[in-house]
């Protein structure tokens, strides 16, 4: 589906709308009703268990989202976090660099100093996009943070954070302190981060204020033992630096083992492949979907050492979209947080050596896959209106129905309640005919629905006590009898796990 | 325990401490370490089962938590959220007016003017609390909103909620929309909100960022039945206003029929039972320390026709403190928001009049209860440290240890991973002697702890497969078949809901 009918069905059936719809909306915000909220903590919850729950030193926190101004200072973000902003003399328009020179420099102004932008505008006669006169100015830096006046003086600052990642970094000494000492140590955080973008759009994908899971995991350089070998024979679809510079855009399938390097070392790879599997695994994203694009050292933020971002075609946005990243950050972090806060933040390791830890960040956006979820699972399908979302990540896991409100409504009641009480989300509808409710479930992506009629409750049947299991994405119909039925959804909805 | 006793604990423990600590920390801001996440999700969780999961009609959804300027001047926020704040002329320290006049006026200055606020530091001979000097000005309103810049222009502005509650109010329309189109209707959210107080204190108390978790009931004021029979014989530990006006602290114990008027209608009272058996039932409050403290009509904000604050009483902040809250608040917030807005928010009832819908708001403070949990359960008896957490809320179910790490080390570990595959939080643990292990997980509050042992492993036992389960709060021990474990941890870690 287009961007434009994906999102109508996701706004009409309630999975998310524009914060404040009613003043209009405020440009990019966005706020998720019942179905969408239990869609985005289910995708969290998937995160958190591959990334977190499989690992005794991995551990996940929650921090404040405002940080202080030095807190921004030291990591480089108050100097640094800018987007260049290019303004008209005409009509007062203000827009992103990369924006007015979308047609003329489609890979957009990374790297390109103001002076460079100005001369691209002027050789290339690039015209305001809103009123069309040639009067754009000199692009200037604008920092994208949000900040605050914090506490009564007036002279405090504070910002909402730009990223999870820095409450992490902050909490490492004291993880340290209460934890049992060695490296690897993880920091997870499922959180808000916000950005106040010149230019929010495509929904959810370029937010003001959204969520991120990230997990940064920090390591001995000298000694991040991974299982390398057990994930040798895995096959990646990378798009290397080399490869984009001859103009490819598609990936190429390459084995982990062929990849190992001393530019890719094994700590990275293994980290990628966790990664990749993520997506193809408990995402469900069909792996020929999915690129691992490598950034060159000019693309990526400078003191990222190795940086694959984990993109997915998605055909609502017409091209390969940014869900994730795995960054190698090296010592950068909690070094300029040492300068900043004049602490020590180097740690001994268990043979004795005094090191700054080096960081290694898996990032997350779960708005953005969320939505990708839409673009890759939700279609038309003959007569009906489908989401075939992996069971583990559906809102609802089974839908509950009397095939007639009065005859059976007490018993599908009961079941329901049956149901929730083992820890299921089982949702009870006796409104319309089935066929309706079974479009409501399908477009809602609930992976069952059960149908309570009078076979079930009939003593003399043969099949007395079971009800209809019909299953969404092959409309299969099965009877099933109702002590079984606990045990087969709960198995069904559950996120599947190797061990790593 | 004293606050600055149970803070240390509970920092040490990792639980929480001050959000960019390195720095120094940021007045009245905290992060949750591993302990502290999984603690406050549980109480998150806890609460969303109590007051939304059993009902049809009630949801939890999630808001961006900027709001556009529109939205706080519609509610009165921009205009009335301040605290009247007093700068000192000599030493130019600005304090909350409550805090200088603390010894004269302990009953705090709401509803008082700035003048008459004046007028009793001038008589009272007030000094500055920092300088000593008799220089403090007139108290002039502060207003507790953290405001941002929002977009590039500069002209617009947003703000942090101030409460979560906005949010639903905004989501109303929609969710009338999407939903069945009928009253009651119940929009809950468990977020974050923002008070940029003057003077932040009690660790959780006062926070400048915290979360709350509030359900909004959108009702029919002419119609909105409750089951008040069913709860007819509960007995409230209220404290009303004519008591207090005669001077008592202390509630009576009244049963509910006896409370019954047309000051306190049945749909009120039944959701105060509800909320006052939350604490008692889920949270495991004694009853003894429960008081439901009636605001009068000048204490309360002008739109509650209703409220009582839900106090537990707290050894470490040496009285009673308001975790919760039950407000009518009538039809103000919607009608606010269609005059601000210019949109109709009035419904049509199943039986055809068009109202504006009436809201109860249950609130209920997840930062605060998280302390009151560690200062009403939290303890030293004999040698130990106990956090005899109510089981559903504990951070980790059940500790797995092997009596000896190498003999039982590999046993233990499957079993801990049995469990966890199982949906349990086992964390299995092999440093250290066991009683070093119990200690550590009754500081945590685990309620129960399994050791393997020889007898597990020694197939020529009559007892072999059982391990030794240990309970936290009576330290008594028995012998369990491994087969029942996971099914036992489950039920015991479960929240008991009854029906409503």
């Amino acid at each position: 589906m287009k961007s434009d009918e994906l999102y109508g069905l996701l706004r009409r059936r309630g999975f998310l709308w524009p914060t404040a719809e009613i003043y209009g909306g405020a440009q990019g915000l966005y706020d998720y009703g019942p179905l969408g909220t239990a869609l985005k903590r289910r995708i969290e919850e998937a995160w958190t268990a591959w990334f977190v729950g499989r690992s005794e030193d991995y551990y996940r926190i929650e921090a404040a989202d405002l940080l202080p101004e030095a807190v921004v200072r030291a990591s480089g973000h108050l100097e640094n976090f800018t987007d260049p902003e290019v303004a008209c003399a005409s009509c007062h328009s203000v827009f992103r660099a990369d924006t007015v020179l979308e047609k003329v420099r489609p890979e957009g102004v990374d790297g390109l100093a103001p002076a460079q932008i100005a001369e691209l505008v002027a050789e290339r006669h690039v015209t305001c996009p809103k009123c069309g006169r040639a009067t754009l100015g000199v692009p200037v830096p604008f920092n994208m943070m949000f900040g605050v006046d914090f506490g009564v003086t007036g002279h405090e600052r504070a910002y909402l954070r730009p990223e999870t990642a820095q409450s992490s970094y902050l909490a490492f000494p004291r993880m340290w302190e209460v934890g049992r000492k060695a490296l690897p140590l993880g920091v997870a955080i499922v959180g808000r981060a916000y950005r106040n973008e010149i230019a929010p759009r495509q929904v959810l994908f370029r937010m003001r204020a959204f969520t991120q899971a990230e997990l940064q995991i920090f390591f001995d350089p000298e000694r991040f033992d991974v299982p390398i070998d057990a994930v040798g024979d895995e096959v990646l679809p990378v798009l290397r630096v080399p490869r984009r510079e001859k103009g490819e855009e598609s990936p190429e399938w390459v084995p982990v083992r062929e990849l190992r390097s001393a530019e890719l070392p094994d700590f990275y790879l293994f980290h990628l492949v966790h990664s990749y599997r993520f997506f193809r695994d408990a995402l469900a994203i069909p792996k020929e979907r999915i690129r691992l694009f490598e950034k060159s050292s000019t693309e990526r933020a400078f003191y990222n050492r190795i940086q694959f971002d984990i993109e997915v075609h998605l055909e609502s946005l017409g091209g390969y979209k940014e869900l994730g990243a795995v960054h190698y950050r090296g010592d950068y972090d909690l070094s300029r947080h040492a300068a900043g806060s004049g602490q020590d933040l180097s740690v001994v390791t268990l043979d004795g050596r005094r090191i700054v830890p080096h960081v290694l960040e898996l990032t997350f956006g779960v708005d953005r896959n969320l939505w990708a979820q839409a673009d890759v699972h939700l279609g038309r399908e003959e007569e009906r209106t489908v989401w075939k979302l992996p069971p583990a990540l559906a809102p609802v896991q089974v839908g509950v129905f009397p095939l007639l409100k009065k005859e059976h409504g007490a018993y599908a009641r009961a079941l329901a309640r049956e149901l929730q009480a083992a820890g299921i989300v089982a949702e009870y509808d006796d409104a319309g005919g089935i066929g309706k409710r079974y479009a409501r479930m399908d477009e809602a992506g609930t992976p069952f629905c059960l149908t309570v009629d009078g076979t079930t409750l009939d003593p003399a049947s043969a099949e007395a006590g079971t009800v209809t299991l019909r299953h969404r994405d092959s409309k299969a119909q099965e009877r099933v009898p109702r002590a079984e039925l606990a045990a087969r959804i709960a198995s069904a909805t559950r996120l599947a796990l190797a061990p790593v």
